[in-house]
């Protein structure tokens, strides 16, 4: 398979609750719907196999670097990240070529 | 679809060459083929769209956490995590429920 995968994990402040990232969670989902460049989109907690690990992953797939782009750009996914802001403490991201 | 994902994401050391991690991600790609407990595996070094990304991502699906844990365990995989071990700068990763 050819595409570009977007990659990003999470650590979220202290005191965030199960609710703030459930809220998170749901709000991501609706992307989807939104903006149909969104080829395949994966995201979870982190399920408290291994220490040190971070606590939350976001897995979008598109078809090319543009593609991405449009979703990285998009005012709606902007809002959700916006929203999410206060509750990240740290965030590191890669985009590659499949 | 259900499964259990592996998501690492990794910044190199300064210095780091272009053909070491040529070999590492050669070396990683083999690993499918040791390990059939893994469903899918993908990784790449970061396409330099944004600024502040980490340098080389990698995505492993499993059929469950058992399956994961096969993986991370597996003499071959040690192998060549103590083989990149110099070169890594820092590391995130997050494991969760697909």
């Amino acid at each position: 398979m050819t595409g570009f995968r977007h990659v990003v994990l999470f650590t979220w402040v202290e005191g965030t609750t199960t609710a703030q990232v459930d809220e998170v969670a749901a709000k991501l989902r609706e992307l989807p719907a939104v903006i149909p460049e969104i080829r395949g989109y994966s995201l979870g907690s982190d399920a408290g196999v291994n220490p040190g690990t971070a606590d939350f992953a976001i897995v979008a797939d598109f078809a090319d670097r543009d593609a991405y782009l449009v979703y990285r750009d998009n005012p709606t996914h902007r809002a959700v990240v916006d929203s999410m802001k206060p509750l990240i403490a740290s965030r590191a991201a890669v985009q590659y070529e499949l």
